[in-house]
């Protein structure tokens, strides 16, 4: 049996001494340090691992993180909304988003051209500039075949960036496919809306990938489950779990609640009842803000994978 | 200046007058009142309604709301996600779902065959059925044309039901489109793959929608939002009203929270930065359970436009 | 079992209608359709029943309900907040609480003199009144005796009091005992304050309310709780009934979670680990406003209790 | 103006270089960097620091932490309720809470006699333990005197304790008051209830301790508020900063709402409209679970007031 411990500082403390304090502080510090542990299990057992997050995560700095995992080797599959990959663009294209604060005048943040997004806000130019070369990349994709998946076009996309902190930059050199189950829903679905009006034999295969996704690893594999926040990111990536014999490892990591019966609070022992993860898998529910608990736990397992050598570096 | 009035019960209250009482109570009371009168305003002004909901809504008794407004005429645009639809095909069928608890044995559940989604339940066998039916469904289809729009889909799938409590079989006598930015992400979407495999040339054209529900309605349209829970559902409806001017009319239920930047927890005023819902729109969110809050409010509404005689009663 | 069932409106729908039907949509309202059982169960069992709330709660309309529902004999014990009980003082004085939203400009709202909670406002004007009148009461207390503890204190204040919305009102002529375990925590405590300076023998006994609430009900006596928000409130009642064998009846309401291992945040589940309600007792935690869920389940079960004829109506 | 940067793990990363990234990433992380830096500049301007939290963080291992700051110098007043100082005891007496699940089987500790807080759990056998040596502590003040305010008997009881890791040991030797208005709330009070009924003449003066938290700091002293968690030890400590011309530091961290009007989802924005902290103030509300949120932005500002020199070390 584990014991609650008092917690206390040390000068020069690192964040892995500190999560493995957590360990013995009790509620979320508990669930986040066993998070931690089912990260680093999943990747020494030599787990396929995938993980999905919302736009959101991408607009704040853990851009540049999932960037760097993808590099490591921690994630060999993503999930996630157009949204955030069209800001993954927009920042490898320079733009700069600015911190606010969640009580902001939002008509007076409105005549400026700053969009709000909490306490973040990206400016409408960043739209514009994005707009010309999605046509372009468009224009590119289309010259060399009329019929893409969406995975097919960001890895494509990803080749034309220049960017080290660009997840789509390093998916793509990865071979780490990225899959957007609804890929029209942001500017890009305009985009797309506004070229196909011009070429009406260009097709966007979102079934195609569906194969894609649930062909890529079997029943045999190993699989591992890390999903930020909620909504069909997390979903998509359950859905292709289940329909392989169920994930080995999950964490789910959010702020949203089981009480609604929604998918972005439906809790890792919610998902048993259906196979999407194993009956006796390691899973934990995290409950908070992903920006906080998700690189603190994350950075645990990399210490430790980085002693074991198992990370790309 | 409106004041906090002491709330008393009278013998044989009706659901109106209980939300009138709300709107003097206090905390999200006041915003369900609010809510319920921008949803009278919106129909009494001429609005197109948009009406976006997740999956869970349709999981829940609120499936058949859904199909009574849009028989009603409180909804001209639909947008979901698959899941839902789904769930209406199964119990048009006559499946039924069951209710259970929150606390439930997860791993019992799994060995009956029960996959729990809150305190509710659907039958594994439900999704065998589903299966047959969506084979013979995207037979049909394709025997009348390859290339299908999703809310196409949905409208053909609609007209082949026979239950006036169906969401479907409403929205395709009303001419009701349903969007589904994410069609794949669901059991329909892996029918979709296999029924793909063999005939290569069916092709889902989600891009094809994107125009649809972008061309629908113009700046001129006056235009109502009611977004239930969160997800893309809602991003896509806010996005197509975006494009399009922003929306005259606004109201977000949900139990997310603002304070993690995602878009489930974006609240009506975050929106108006972004020109989403206009300035001088009339906008509020209800923070709590949409099964309660939603057709608390909605009822107060539609008692008062029976009155005015602008339901399709 | 219990199944799923097509919710749909009916002009002229009651409010006890409407719940009857809510037990069977799903999530939340399932959980306030059993709430509202248990309430009449409990009454009909003869239970004791235990009613604590948050200051908040009193600030809003609630007020009034809270003061008919000691009348109509729904209510043995209260045990609240200061806060809540200063400010049914206040109404009962003819103070008026006006409505604002949760968005207000606070500073603009601090040098009007206006004090925000939530979006309701009380004028500091309506402190300085209240500072007479305490000043004038507890010279009236002490000049009957030296020694009170907070409930007989409370009785005492009931009886001047000339208001049939009022709380304290209803609750000193049914003989409902009030508790406060926390006394001072307000800008009564601050009166006391000033009133003990010059009165040294003044002794408010607050050991001695926790022997009145304690001897009250013993161990043989059905004992029902209904809990509103959380805080010492709730914990108060719990503990009450702890120590007399546990609950039988037991209604949670709340919007804390449980994942932070707070008492506000504490589900009826977790309380049977402590047998602070008992193992087979009638038990439930629904989450959302307590503005709405309250009345809407509490009103239902008042339309049942008056056709049984047990209520004092 | 300050922008988003990509985050990204460096080997052997500190809390303190961590938590300064955290300040570039977004949401709750830019405020809770934010609030690191409200910490260390309420210290180096001399601020008096109020410090609150609930029962159940002391039930887990911030305790050590909570005594560690006290023994540091970052704490000059604590309010708090009266469970979290029984267990302060508890565990001066050598009891070790033992950690679980949230989803235990309640009935199952039941049985065995464990009580369940989230994660945690308490053995019925330590409130055995705490009987007794509280009946042996009360007949030690009753011996010195009749009347006693709380924070006086938590100065003796703290001197009676050997334990370095105990808030009440620290506290009473660094003369650093703990206020707690609600001290019959717990097994305390049930305590003094039964020596009480012993002897008459033994006073608990709550009232006199309102007047010590009042007069302790005035007008003229900095004042800084750290509030973990909300209640009435959160109300408190604000009250008696509101009466003497509010704070100039406020940092409040919880997973409540400010969405239902309570206290203890009450934001340091709202405290504005009542001058409960000043118009000027630094002041910043983190959301998300304290067992990790408050440890991580105290130990980046430790760290930096280590190196100041300001820290009792």
């Amino acid at each position: 049996m584990n014991f609650v411990k008092d917690f206390s500082w040390e000068k020069g403390i690192s964040v892995e001494d500190f999560v493995a304090r957590l360990g013995n502080v009790g509620f979320q510090s508990v669930e986040l340090k066993n998070a931690s542990d089912i990260f680093t299990k999943m990747k020494l057992n030599g787990s396929k691992i995938f993980l999905t997050f919302t736009s959101n995560m991408v607009t704040s700095g853990l851009r540049g993180f999932f960037a760097q995992l993808v590099k490591l080797g921690m994630a060999d599959v993503i999930v996630t909304t157009i949204g955030g990959l069209e800001e993954d663009i927009m920042k490898s294209l320079g733009e700069k988003f600015s911190i606010t604060s969640f009580n902001s005048d939002d008509l007076a943040l409105h005549e400026k051209g700053m969009n709000r997004i909490g306490n973040l806000m990206i400016d409408t130019q960043a739209y514009l500039k994005f707009e010309n070369k999605t046509q372009e990349i468009l224009k590119k994709l289309y010259d060399k075949k009329k019929r893409w998946t969406p995975s097919e076009m960001f890895k494509e996309i990803g080749l034309m960036l220049d960017d080290e902190n660009s997840l789509l930059y390093q998916a793509a050199r990865k071979d780490v496919p990225i899959y957007c189950p609804a890929i029209t829903d942001g500017a890009f679905g305009f985009h797309l809306y506004l070229f196909q009006q011009k070429h009406k034999d260009f097709i966007v295969d979102v079934v195609g990938d569906f194969g894609n996704i649930v062909a890529r690893y079997g029943h045999d594999d190993k699989k591992g489950l890390i999903t930020l926040g909620g909504s069909i990111s997390k979903h998509h990536a359950i859905l292709a779990g289940l329909l392989n014999g169920g994930f080995d490892y999950a964490v789910y990591m959010t702020t949203a609640r089981a009480t609604s019966g929604s998918m972005s609070g439906a809790t890792t022992q919610e998902a048993k009842s259906w196979g999407k993860i194993k009956d006796d898998s390691d899973a934990v529910t995290v409950i908070g803000d992903v920006s906080i608990n998700f690189p603190l736990a994350m950075i645990k397992s990399l210490e430790i994978l980085s002693k074991e050598g198992v990370l790309n570096e």
